[in-house]
């Protein structure tokens, strides 16, 4: 285990440990705000999760879409669309052993632009909010790509 | 290569490899799945896939939204949104150096949550099983998230 | 750090980074296209977004379903469904000390296959095309972890 010990000692590795973790639990927590949304609106996707509402009424009618519902939805698939990228591209670039003050301004950009990216999407915020936090990522994400490549490319 | 050999001779490491493949290929199984209720039910997304179906009839009427073929494309979904924050998260947690009955315990109960999840909303079973397994699952991976953030973080 | 040194030092987990980096860089490359096909074809998703349009017409109509757009957004749910479990066993694949060789060779027929479905599906091609270009990238990653459970199995 001495090799594991070293790499969860490098500050790099800890930073990203840490932002990886807030931003992945983040994600998480579209899955209960989904089912919140499903409960509150007596809007589910299959005919068994009715008798989850406390509705006496036609429980058929409650397998429908909600537009509350479907915005919460999209903002998770944007999540696993950006921030998955983030974590694998994220793991390989610390692994090129960038400087400390680099590497933690990347983290905390991304985690940053995730976050204020889901206020931008579930309150609305008017655009362009939500399109600038998502480039942000993006470019974010495209940087530490490009060092992953520049540092290891073996093709 | 001495030092991967450690990691990869490290029990909890064995151990983290075993249950993430394991949970990796059951969700990979929901694609050939999805494909099998698409050309038995004959419901296809795209109109160029409509000839992979032995039928001889108007090709156009193929393209179309089958419950069965979406309860399998949700249940793809779902494995998604809670699979890889585990596999994510679960790899820290490794790094973070857990007993191994501890991390045991954590890899088993989830791999388990989520293999009876899919048997809950394929069949379907009545509610509330499918929403116990997912939440099993959810506190599963919360838990290594704070011994990650516990053991390495770093802002 | 000595030990990160080594393990980026490794060829096969050089390769592994870059095309790693390339075939999630590709599978990234699907939101911008969305955005492109949303804004060409004016077909939105949320009422905020029509702002981003030029139209001055009627604003509410542009919060409809384009089957160009759906198109590409099938495309980005296919990779991350086949994408992600290739990072992840790949991954693991890599730490079990493969033969640099046989690792290229799953390394670069997975990433051709993937760039030839995208190519497949967006065009798109007559199947069987993009039926056997997903089914090669299965099989390649299916390949990889038998190979990691047969190094590493742990229950």
């Amino acid at each position: 285990m001495a090799e594991l010990t070293h790499m969860i000692d490098s500050e790099v590795f800890l930073a990203f440990s840490t932002y990886a973790t807030i931003v992945v639990l983040k994600m998480m927590l579209m899955s209960p705000m989904t089912g919140y949304f499903r409960i509150t609106r007596k809007a589910f996707a299959n005919q068994e999760d009715t008798s989850l509402a406390s509705s006496t009424g036609d429980k058929k009618k409650l397998v429908r879409v909600d537009p509350d519902v479907e915005r919460v939805r999209r903002c998770h698939q944007n999540d696993l669309e950006n921030i998955i990228p983030f974590v694998v591209i994220g793991l390989l670039y610390t692994l090129t052993g960038p400087d400390l003050s680099t590497a933690l301004l990347h983290f905390r950009v991304f985690v940053g632009s995730r976050l204020f990216h889901t206020v931008a999407y579930i309150l609305p915020l008017p655009q362009p909010s939500r399109a600038v936090t998502f480039l942000i990522g993006l470019v974010t994400t495209s940087s530490m790509a490009s060092r992953v490549l520049m540092t290891a490319l073996y093709l």
